[in-house]
């Protein structure tokens, strides 16, 4: 692992330390400046760091967002697994399926949770969110699915809707079904969205 | 209008006084033992009123948590709204009005919008809006059109999803989108989730 160059005189911090304070500095920026104003240089200068050292830990903007606000998974780990699947006539399925991979588990579900309340409760949080996942999300999944974004949106607001009743809400009989049934349910609905009009 | 029967001594309390006690206890009835828990008449006694007066101001249990709630809209007039459409064809075109009707209206969206956030990050707010809307929507909207209840939540799901994303998040295009795309793109899925598969 490349060792910090702080640029300052005194104690080297250890790669740990490091780490932290520049996902410290990121989280302040990205609260003060959204997802889009804030920029990985910014962040490194703010954590008085080389920016080449934020990428060798973080990869990029994306992943040091991931990290700050401890999103359980990478948004593109989601449109490539989507698009993983031979034809477009299972994108519904594939989506389906893997959003409830994700709320399925625990260790996911309950950071992804947190994320979505601070979004509910805070205007500076729903704006970082909502650029996010413009960045990440939408415009990957529109270019590589070529569906209009207002149609992805649809189907991800079908998503998100139902986990609400399920794992927030609990209502019945959608909190008890198994995640068969729920793909069942779910996945014409999605496929709908995606296909032709 | 009727006038108060507290069955105390002393001077009598006027109307709104009356009525505004009979809501603070509701609040806490309904918030101490969920909204299927609370009586009208454990109201009334907490209230030290008649029930008849609990009855004669609010209608039931379901006017009192509603105005309790400062709910923008009784879910009982939603379905009788949905239901007044001639065929079951059109369900999903008059429940996407419907429930664009409320959203549109910031008179009625931010408290909609209140009561959502409340649920998400208070248990207590969560397990009473669970019973409520099992007891005043789903149930009443299961036997009305005799759709299977996970077919009617994944609808609500679909809307609830979308209603964050426009409304809390702001996620473009569907934050802009017109209120007749959002019909155009929004019933065939509600109708599709209601028709036989």
């Amino acid at each position: 692992m490349a060792s910090p160059r702080t640029g300052r005189p005194g104690r080297r911090p250890g790669p740990t330390e490091t780490r932290e304070r520049i996902l410290a500095c990121a989280r302040r920026l990205f609260a003060e400046k959204g997802y889009d104003g804030a920029s990985l240089r910014g962040i490194a200068r703010e954590a008085e760091v080389d920016p080449a050292l934020v990428h060798h830990f973080f990869g990029g903007k994306q992943g040091v967002f991931v990290a700050a606000m401890e999103f359980p998974i990478d948004p593109a780990v989601i449109v490539s697994r989507v698009a993983e699947v031979g034809s477009r006539d299972e994108l519904g399925v594939a989506l389906a399926r893997t959003f409830l991979d994700v709320w399925e588990d625990p260790a996911s579900r309950t950071p992804l949770l947190a994320v979505l309340r601070s979004a509910m409760t805070n205007e500076r949080v729903a704006t970082m969110m909502r650029q996010f996942v413009q960045a990440t999300l939408l415009t990957p999944a529109t270019e590589t699915f070529r569906i209009p974004p207002i149609r992805i949106e649809a189907a991800i607001g079908q998503l998100i809707g139902v986990a609400m009743l399920r794992y927030v809400l609990g209502v019945e009989p959608i909190a008890s079904a198994t995640r068969e049934e729920l793909v069942e349910l779910l996945a014409p609905t999605l496929q709908r969205h995606f296909d032709e009009v």
